[in-house]
């Protein structure tokens, strides 16, 4: 069990550029020289949150180097530490160091869980999570909570339309004995408006919601003191290898790879690898719709109970197919990228997520997109969106949460059995029999499949944001319970924002425009004025061209008018810059300076 | 006349962050307590350019400040320094200080214009352009130059396109008498390709360009030494007016103005007027029509010579509306800029360019955009687009060249008369008489409008690219006159690239996948398939959609993959990144350092 002094945290705090109340109320740059004027400096419990001092005990291990060459004692002489090799490293290598990992605190733990999940409040303890679990959790608890009543509006409106189009269809039936072409025409105007209502609302919707998260994200990045955080010379990850040479950019010897030998295995390996998984997510919609179409053929000759089951085999397999396919891709993913060899950390995790993210957009939307586009099924498209929100919303649960809680109870939990008289090193040990978290991936990827299935499709199915507001709102008390409970607690350094995330949500806003504007084109009005000759099919898609550009344009507009900070937290960051510029340059004209005040 | 002494120059180059060559032989970011390592630095005359000496002046006297209350002798009691007012700009603004600018080199400008505008040869002087005048117009004359060369691939391509279609044509001529069906066949099979490379390959064209003229761009920056240029707070422009208040970010008292304000003077102000005179070029471009149509009724009418002028009269009137109404908004929006009262000169150039820029779009390309999109008139578009490129490249050469040196030579030059006898003294005040530089402004938007031409347009008339060639060829000379021989120097600040040009390309770039796939459409061959019912409209608009929507991908893609750095840049930015960052490290962390070097 290691911690570390006062003095250590303080200069890494400085060191990582994290902000800290000062004594005028305000957040400022910590500096080590000036710590005094930062509130609660001497108290180290109250100063630095649990996961900030877990993250700093971490980082300054992984810092440490070796002044000269020495060996480990008890061990070979290829373990030899050399001057400036990392010594963490090699000593995890060597396997003298077999893991490390954060203990939790089971009083703060207790306490949160009481203000996070076992009560009924509306509102999350975002502070406390941010403490104990750091900012990579902070800020998807946050993102997850910001989603979840940003989702109101759209729920909102989706219900009334249902509630109108009903409503209007109600009426239609009830007057179609008395004059049948006014209502007809009535009915027509405003299902249209439905129709289109949703669509246009969806698309600004996704814009504004993005905007004011991005905004909300700033004001907890400076809340949370990680508005301006230093830029660090990130070091080679433990697996990059390389022929040894000198790092042009920081002058010393280590691996070295080129980069176009990194282009090249890119090109020739990963994007024909990711590209045959695609391939063979198509092949497996084909193969579904083939099928379909056979056991259909057969159950209409035989028409017997096992034609009758064998109408869901397609279905059934092609679930299984998809689902081995995405595991398959995972793994595949995950040697591809280390066979990239990169560098940095940062560089491997962006090109993991973003072939990971690549097929999951394709496995999740290919049969929707199809059925949108090629088939051009509205029916169908609805019914398949309301059942796909159905199932993977309840699979999902079902996987996250019920069963990690089984096998904790029945499993691993009577092996851990522990009481109040324990000693506190017992406690800490059990820990490590807890599964190590697997980290917030699949958290995010559900969020953005839902998000997907909102901006995208959500025309045609006005429920989604009602089917998702009311998952979403048990979804934060799943995860929440399953972070505290069910895994071991894990190191999170202190980030300022989603970081590749926010793209993706940002994309898939951009796509939702182009969906939307085709899904208008096919909607059943429009349809239904164009059978009745009075509007050509050129006019209908030409319509929607310019639809498109202009929500699209629209959309630019609105984004930039809704700025990315909120304008306090913009003074905030110049006035951080403008800091420490000026602490800089007092550094580099020390006797200018003195020359001043003499001449004063 | 000022200048500055050796030392204050070298702290000056520190400060503003520009890199010098290390005693390494490459670019280091200059440090002053560093400077025996970095070549020439004892040496004035070579180690700083005559653009940066001058820059550095203008910047030192501009950040003078007064150290205590001042009374400037002479003047009114309102002109009183006060503790850390700036004295550059109270001296200005009482009248002390007319006038501030720098000097030409008779020497050095002799022999630039020697190798830059009197000789045939093909490359430009581009390194003592950026010595002499500073980087500003170092990147304008580099942005021309790798523009005119990159000219010659669509130069090429519109060349052979129009040979090739002359030829096919004379074939079908030729043939007309024998079998008729096979070559009309053929025709339209070569014709369709012409039209269609021809837009595909301007699209990509004006990607690549943009992409490989930011790779040049950075390395030009490295070679000049602006690439790490040190980011400064910016002080408030001179006009700048509102409440005395403490500035959040520096702490200062200073006049402060709130956000909110401008913003709504924007609102309610600026945009009403930009789109006042958006609407009037609309106005002016109906009126024209309709005023031709007049016109043209009388003279089938009259017939006679009178009603034959009166053929020309809508044209000359909309050119001289055209000229009016450009000349009066260049003063408006100079005005609602002024009023929208921003802070920092930077802030104001952006919003005034913008304004410049919205409206030169619309009155430049709305008469083409109107013929292309409604009228649907491929051949006008192509007699249009023809005119507009020959009048407009006279015109602009006439005035920007011909007329000032008309000016020089004969009003301006014999009250400057000046032999080699002359003291030194009058030299100079001579050049008090030149006219004061008007800026790159007009210069830059005369290639946007250019590039307009080309990347938006071009598909319809092939030849675009010739003109602009050979009319570049000629501009780089006059302009290279024109700027050593009718103006005055003027300042320039160390810049890494072109600003906020880069990003109007960028934009008019993307406009071009657009306007070129409604082109398709709009293609003779198209549309013969399409009278002849091979083709549906709708089906000709889906696949000009697809079009568009598969391009703006490839172009992203194309982005994407050439990196905006050359390698060898990004290496060394990253360095000097890392350099800077340890230097950080080991100010902040010298007890540490001095307990390591102990431990050893």
């Amino acid at each position: 069990m290691i911690s570390a002094p006062r003095c250590t945290l303080l200069q890494a705090t400085e060191e990582l550029g994290l902000c800290k109340t000062y004594n005028t109320g305000e957040m400022e740059t910590f500096s080590y020289d000036d710590r005094d004027n930062f509130t609660h400096s001497d108290n180290m419990e109250i100063f630095l949150t649990l996961a900030e001092k877990q993250y700093i005990v971490k980082y300054e291990l992984e810092g440490l180097r070796a002044q000269r060459d020495v060996r480990i004692p008890g061990l070979d002489d290829k373990y030899t530490l050399h001057h400036r090799d990392n010594i963490w490293q090699k000593m995890s290598s060597a396997g003298v160091v077999v893991d490390t990992f954060p203990l939790h605190n089971r009083v703060q733990l207790k306490e949160l869980g009481k203000s996070w999940y076992s009560g009924n409040r509306l509102s999350q303890p975002l502070d406390s999570v941010n403490a104990y679990f750091g900012s990579t959790m902070g800020f998807y608890f946050s993102f997850l909570d910001f989603y979840t009543w940003s989702l109101l509006p759209p729920a909102i409106l989706g219900l009334s339309i249902t509630y109108l189009s009903s409503e209007v269809q109600k009426e239609a039936v009830e007057a179609m004995a008395g004059l049948e072409a006014e209502i007809h025409k009535e009915e027509s105007g405003l299902a249209i408006s439905g129709h289109m209502v949703q669509a246009v609302f969806s698309m600004l919707w996704s814009t504004v919601f993005m905007e004011l998260w991005k905004r909300r994200s700033s004001s907890l990045s400076y809340r949370w003191g990680t508005l301006h955080l230093a830029e660090r010379f990130a070091e080679p990850r433990p697996s990059f290898h390389g022929d040894l040479g000198v790092n042009p950019v920081t002058g010393r010897v280590e691996p070295l790879f080129p980069e176009w030998q990194r282009d090249l295995r890119m090109a020739l390996v990963s994007i024909p690898v990711v590209g045959l998984f695609l391939g063979m997510v198509v092949l497996g919609m084909l193969c579904f719709y083939w099928g379909e179409n056979q056991v259909m053929r057969l159950h209409e000759e035989w028409d017997s109970v096992v034609s009758q089951m064998l109408l869901y085999a397609p279905s059934v397999l092609h679930i299984v197919y998809t689902n081995v396919l995405a595991t398959l891709y995972k793994t595949v993913a995950q040697s591809l990228t280390e066979f990239e060899n990169h560098r940095e950390e940062s560089a491997f995790q962006n090109h993991l997520t973003a072939k990971v993210l690549v097929f999951t957009f394709f496995n999740y939307f290919a049969v929707l997109f199809h059925i949108a586009f090629v088939k051009q099924d509205v029916a169908l498209l609805r019914k398949r969106l309301a059942s796909l929100l159905l199932i993977t919303q309840l699979v999902n649960q079902v996987t996250e949460v019920v069963v990690p809680f089984l096998v904790d109870r029945f499993v691993s939990a009577p092996h851990r059995t522990e009481s109040e008289d324990d000693p506190e090193e017992d406690k800490f040990r059990n820990q490590i029999k807890l599964p190590v978290f697997p980290g917030l991936f699949a958290e995010y990827i559900e969020l953005l499949v839902q998000f997907g299935y909102l901006s995208l499709f959500s025309c045609v199915y006005p429920l989604t944001a009602v089917l998702l507001l009311i998952n979403n709102v048990t979804e934060i008390r799943s995860d929440a319970y399953k972070v505290c409970k069910l895994f071991r607690k894990s190191f999170s350094a202190p980030v300022a924002n989603m970081g590749v995330w926010q793209i993706a949500f940002e994309v898939l806003s951009f796509v939702a425009v182009m969906s939307n504007c085709w899904l208008l084109t096919l909607s059943p009005q429009l349809q239904r004025l164009h059978d009745e000759g009075h509007m050509s099919s050129t006019n209908i898609v030409l319509m929607a061209i310019t639809a498109e550009h202009v929500l699209i344009i629209v959309k630019v507009i609105v984004a930039a008018l809704i700025p990315d900070e909120p304008d306090w937290i913009r003074k905030k960051r110049a006035h951080m810059q403008y800091t420490s510029m000026q602490a800089l340059r007092q550094q580099n004209l020390p006797s200018e300076e003195a020359q001043i005040s003499f001449n004063v």
